[in-house]
C-alpha cells in the first residue's frame, strides 16, 4: 500500500472516528438543541454523493470513509429528531 | 469537466454549505454546548489529512471540500470554545 492511500486511509479513520463522541454527548445527555437540523440533513445528503463518487474512482479510502460517516450521521440525525 | 469531476465538486459544495446552518445556529444561540468538542478537534485534524490527501493527488474536489470544510469548522470550534 503507497503512502498517499495510507494518508487517506488515516485520514477517513480520523474523520469518521469523529462523529462517535457527537453520537455518545447526545446519547448521554439526551439533547441536541445545539445540534443544526440542516446541517445533519445537507450533510447526510452530501456523504451520500462523496460515496458514489469514491465507488466510481475505485477509491477505498473515499469509500470506506464516506460509508462509515454516512452510517454514525444517519444515527445522529435519529438522535437530533428523537431529542430535538 | 467529465462526470465523476462534476459529482466530487457537487458532493463537495453540500457537505461544505451544511456547516453554514451550523455556525449561524451557534453564532445566534450563542450555544454550543450540545455539539462534541472532541468531534470538533477530531474532524478538524482529519479533514486537515484529507486537505493534504487531496493536494498530493492533485483531485481538485477534495481540495476544494477539505480546504473551505476545515475553514468554517475551525470557525464552529472557536464558537465552541467562546460559548460552551
Amino acid at each position: 500500500m503507497d503512502f498517499v492511500t495510507v494518508l487517506g486511509l488515516v485520514a477517513a479513520s480520523i474523520t469518521t472516528i469523529s462523529f462517535l463522541p457527537q453520537m455518545m454527548k447526545i446519547w448521554q445527555t439526551k439533547s441536541a438543541k445545539d445540534v443544526s437540523f440542516m446541517m445533519l440533513i445537507c450533510f447526510n445528503t452530501g456523504i451520500f454523493l462523496w460515496l458514489i463518487y469514491g465507488i466510481i474512482l475505485q477509491q477505498l479510502p473515499i469509500i470506506l470513509a464516506n460509508a462509515a460517516t454516512l452510517f454514525f450521521n444517519l444515527i445522529i440525525l435519529w438522535l437530533k429528531i428523537r431529542y430535538r
